[in-house]
């Protein structure tokens, strides 16, 4: 037995110019237009999946074009219209939870804008990948998504002229302030998650159930979103009288939560609960307490959670977790980046996500 | 605070003409390379980030090339090679387990061999969509890696001319003859993956352990790779005097598979041991045994997976589970997509993978 499951390699593909052993040039959208009596928007509405149209009459449009063996070229549309619909992503790495079901929410919000996105891998470390964005810069994307922390607009315009970054805000405890904003770029756009909401509901939680001694699991030593997290949550504990957290040192992964977690009980001694900076690592430790130290969960040590990925309300670990919706996050995104390429010298542009608590059976 | 995470928006970005204010043309690599004293491969290799060569003679380069606003273009390089250097990926879903790894894995694959991914979201029924496959040949992918099942090569060529398809074919049971050869298009390559092995080695493991009893969650009704694991069971089983498995429906997804083994349990009774098409589905049996019906693993009920995801080894689950080695899969692919597209018209290419089984703590 024997199936087609993937992959179409175009040996020798007809090029722009057109070396189709049928046909000596394409054919163009006029002639397509014509012969199927319909307008050159139909045409176009009718090779792109997202725009709405008849099903019928995008069938005859599409008839017609393969007759005419008519392609829209993107590459060729994108000399004229100075777009290139592509939308260029670089991410560390696509297989984390978070990262894949961020990667897949942003695919089909592109992909509904009318964007098709180019994925590319970079290092892990956050740091700006300046070779792998001048090369990306040669498919002339017309925005560029990536995660890269701690990069300010002028060392950003060394790479990429006329861009305007969208800064990811942490806007927590209230020490933004206009000082603090990068003033070095001429304009910025902004994302602001509000993380304190889901912290405080969490912390207020475990506090009321009688935590006092509280550990707080970090992400990687780079990541903006972890630090932040900390940050909030020392806030949160202070103004509740809790002290400062116990720090054990993670990096999202869910192998050194583990271990992190199990060296700090034989070493340090127990906690009464643990607030981890993503799910991930909150199953780390929840393995580490449960199959490696014969804690139990909620008993003995309270678990929370960071991001509500899809695995969270898996019955094993049934986490209870601060939510950030990521199709909200994604679409505000989304929104920010066509607002932008709208309007390129509109004043800076700002949206605004939310975080909640969800509440499972670790607490 | 405010950081930097994520977005570029390239309002007004220069077009391939060259709108940029301080230039009133682009400059050439042959530029670059007469004032960097270079070849002009040089220039080439320094905007690929793949490319090997010194980091400082690449940073000399890169400089020049910013000082004369120098960008390679790649929409127009494939005006004139006929290559686009992007292979479109469309896939179903990116945030699964293992379609986040095996996306993972590619991007990285086709990255160092000079390819950007163009990823795509489609229907989730893995039949072809021929709108988007349209739409996708407007970029002019030199490749193209769908996750479709069942169609010939006559049928894709109504969509795709000149695609040399490449097949996934199981043979686990030897009755690949040329009879069952898609015969229909002119020429196809083959990756075979050799199911049979890791299957053998799991069903050995709790046939010894005493199963007699045993089920298979299947996975999505219209998935190849789950009807010929399916296949393999039985042959399997059959040829060790282990009767028929009893056929637990299932999607491929945790929540599925889970209600559907409480029902089998509620209704039919419990069995000795479970096979899952995936280890998603596995996760959903072992919480259902576990957490919803009380049964213990590996003392009660012997479970086994398919895939060998990462969260296989967590400890939670610790799946004992039929490895297919990812990396080996897509590299394999890959070579097939370079080896075709190096020879056109060569002769039918194969390459073969197998599987195994890892053994944790669920048999």
């Amino acid at each position: 037995m024997v199936h087609l499951e993937s992959v179409y390699t175009y040996a020798g593909k007809q090029t722009v110019s057109g070396n189709d052993p049928s046909s000596n040039r394409r054919a163009t959208a006029a002639m397509v237009a014509e012969r199927a009596q319909v307008s050159r928007v139909a045409v176009s509405r009718a090779f792109n999946p997202n725009a709405s149209i008849k099903p019928e009459k995008r069938r005859e449009i599409l008839r017609i074009a393969g007759e005419l063996n008519y392609t829209p070229d993107m590459a060729a549309r994108s000399m004229v219209t100075g777009r290139s619909h592509l939308v260029g992503v670089i991410v560390p790495d696509v297989c984390s939870p978070w990262e894949s079901q961020e990667i897949d929410a942003l695919t089909s919000a592109l992909q509904n804008a009318g964007f098709a996105t180019l994925l590319f891998k970079t290092r892990t470390d956050y740091r700006m990948d300046e070779t792998l964005l001048t090369y990306m810069r040669g498919f002339n994307p017309d925005s560029v998504i990536t995660f890269t922390e701690n990069v300010r607009p002028r060392t950003l315009a060394r790479v990429l002229d006329r861009a305007v970054p969208i800064y990811v805000c942490y806007d927590d405890d209230d020490t933004t302030d206009a000082t603090d904003q990068p003033t070095d770029g001429p304009l910025f756009d902004r994302l602001n998650v509000i993380q304190k909401t889901g912290i405080e509901q969490g912390i207020a939680l475990i506090q009321g159930q009688g935590a006092r001694r509280i550990a707080f699991i970090s992400g990687a030593a780079q990541s903006i979103a972890s630090t932040e997290r900390l940050r909030t949550v020392r806030a949160v504990m202070a103004r509740r009288g809790l002290g400062a957290p116990l720090l054990i040192p993670g990096d999202f992964t869910y192998d050194t939560a583990r271990r992190a977690v199990i060296d700090q009980f034989r070493i340090q001694g127990p906690v009464d609960a643990i607030i981890a900076a993503n799910d991930v690592s909150a199953f780390g430790a929840l393995d580490a307490l449960r199959h490696d130290l014969g804690f139990a969960v909620p008993g003995d040590v309270r678990v929370v959670g960071f991001d509500d990925i899809s695995q969270a309300h898996w019955k094993a670990y049934d986490l209870t977790t601060v939510r950030i919706d990521l199709a909200e996050r994604v679409a505000a995104l989304v929104r920010l980046i066509l607002r932008r390429l709208a309007a390129p010298d509109a004043p800076s542009l700002s949206e605004t996500v939310g975080t909640q608590l969800v509440v499972r059976s670790t607490v």
